[in-house]
């Protein structure tokens, strides 16, 4: 821990998350004030050497930093909107999940009012928060994030992902629809393998390994489509079409719904209807109407 | 290396897996015998120490153990039904990617000419073959996978799941089913990244982390499917439903097509329909109308 006085932080909402963040800046010696809607959730965090506070206006009051982790978009007008004033001249970070626009439009919000703004997506459980693994992805104010590096890392690794504030909230949001597609696939090939009597338990373990596996080729994948280039070839859309049309049809034999693996079977379909089924998968990509590769 | 007299094997059929294949068994000592349909793809094999034999029929005289690793099903019919006689008293493994329906039939086929028949799912690419990481998953003929099991292991780690030679082709579907998804969610989340200039390498290095870390979670989902009870929740349906709806929001504003993450919203948002909005996220999986669970 570092000797210098130490930054006072402020936490509003505490949810599971809440509660999660509160307690890991407690740990790393922080003072922390905290303070939620409804009341009964702050008695861990005094127990452990947090201080309650009556108000969010009174809790904004005791801290220079002031961290928001509240329900949505909303919810953090419904709590900030009043105390715009007390929030004035102070450093805010907001931890609730908002979409990229609305990252952006509290950025503004913020400028308005004299506060710097620094927006992150969490991506962790609140278990894991302060723990190895949990990362936390931030945009917004650089002057905030670069004064309170030391807070962000007692939460978790920290990664700043320049002055757009909603740019952190775009990559949370790709990395959860990537996330919540795999379980998709999971839950697709935990249904095919009922009826072969395999267990869903049996599959998970099965699944994780062989999922971990190949996200190995997903930078060279990345890479490709970089290109805009799908002549070089490691497994053509013709293939591909083959495996998943073999897919579908096992599936449906096994009376599993097309939902997931239909529209997957789509994208690959409509690039060798167009005519490239000897270019490489990657290019499958291309289906989803990708907007151009700005660089920054 | 065990000291007994080694079993000779016969490969037909040298696509890239096919030499991969061949190239492992010469490797591990095996008196390999090789034939393709159409010339030159025998090269290296036989510079390496394989026989190549001019055809099918006169391969399969060579071998005790006959692998197939064909395009599909229908070339493996190509193949095999003029040379039924032959194959005849021998153990033939069929490495070919063939549906279950498939797998099933070929082993009835096999069973009216007298053959053993074995066959297997490769999760793997041909220059993983021989290589740790490399597996195959195998069902048919116990006799077959029992007596050649290091052959088995020198093609890499090697999995038997009962006489029903459809279940590992199931397996082997499953798995992939679910690759293929996992892929799709990642192009998905590169395509919206994109709009804050962030590319497809650096993103596929973020998703390949993201996605392993978050496959720790597949056997605890796989174990609640089991039990068809999710009330016991870590992640209700309605935050998983708000977190999705939040998605393809901020999906259609960087003017990605809603392709993959539409269907996946509507997994969750049925169950929420139905009244399930408290319950635990696995419910989705109740949205592909899985079979019941058979207990083997
Ligand atoms: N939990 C996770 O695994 C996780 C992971 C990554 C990101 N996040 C994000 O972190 C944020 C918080 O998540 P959580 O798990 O802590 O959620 P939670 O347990 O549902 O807590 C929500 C919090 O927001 C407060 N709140 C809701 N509406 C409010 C309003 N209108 N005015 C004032 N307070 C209001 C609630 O106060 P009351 O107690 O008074 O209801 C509670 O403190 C969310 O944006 C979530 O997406 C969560
Ligand atoms: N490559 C992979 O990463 C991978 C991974 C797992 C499983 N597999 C499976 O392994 C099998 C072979 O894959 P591969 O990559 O080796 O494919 P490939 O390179 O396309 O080779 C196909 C082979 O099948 C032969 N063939 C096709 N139709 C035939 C017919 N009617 N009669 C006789 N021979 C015929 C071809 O002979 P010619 O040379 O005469 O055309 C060639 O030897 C496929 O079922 C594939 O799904 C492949």
């Amino acid at each position: 821990m570092a000797e210098s006085p130490r930054t006072t932080v402020t936490v509003l909402g505490l949810g599971a998350m809440g509660q999660a963040l509160a307690a890991a800046l407690v740990r790393g010696g922080y003072r922390t004030t905290v303070w939620n809607r409804s009341p009964g959730k702050d008695t861990e965090l005094v127990a452990a050497g947090a201080k309650s506070a009556a108000t969010a206006d009174e809790a904004v009051a005791a801290g220079d930093l002031v961290v928001a982790c509240l329900f949505d978009h909303q919810s953090v007008h419904d709590v900030l909107d009043p105390i715009a004033d007390q929030l004035a001249g102070r450093s805010l970070v907001n931890l609730t999940s908002t979409e990229p626009k609305g990252a952006r439009e509290l950025a503004e919000w913020a400028r308005q009012h004299g506060i710097d703004y620094l927006d992150g997506g969490i991506m962790a459980t609140p278990p894991m928060i302060g723990q190895p693994g949990s990362s936390i992805l931030y945009s917004g104010s650089q002057r905030v994030f670069d004064e309170h590096r030391e807070v962000w890392e007692s939460l978790g690794s920290a990664e700043y992902f320049g002055t757009d504030a909603g740019t952190a909230s775009v990559v949370d949001f790709a990395l959860l629809a990537g996330m919540y597609t795999m379980f998709a696939g999971f839950y697709h090939g935990a249904a095919m393998v009922r009826t072969v009597g395999i267990s869903g338990a049996d599959f998970g373990k099965r699944a994780a390994d062989w999922f971990s596996a190949m996200t190995a080729s997903l930078p060279v994948a990345g890479a490709q489509i970089d290109t805009g280039d799908y002549t070089t070839v490691f497994q053509s859309l013709d293939f591909t079409k083959a495996a998943l049309d073999a897919i579908v049809s096992a599936s449906r034999h096994a009376g599993v719904d097309l939902d997931i693996v239909g529209p997957l079977k789509n994208l690959v379909d409509r690039q060798v209807a167009d005519g490239y089924g000897t270019e490489s998968t990657e290019r499958m990509f291309e289906s989803l109407n990708p907007p151009p590769l700005q660089r920054t």
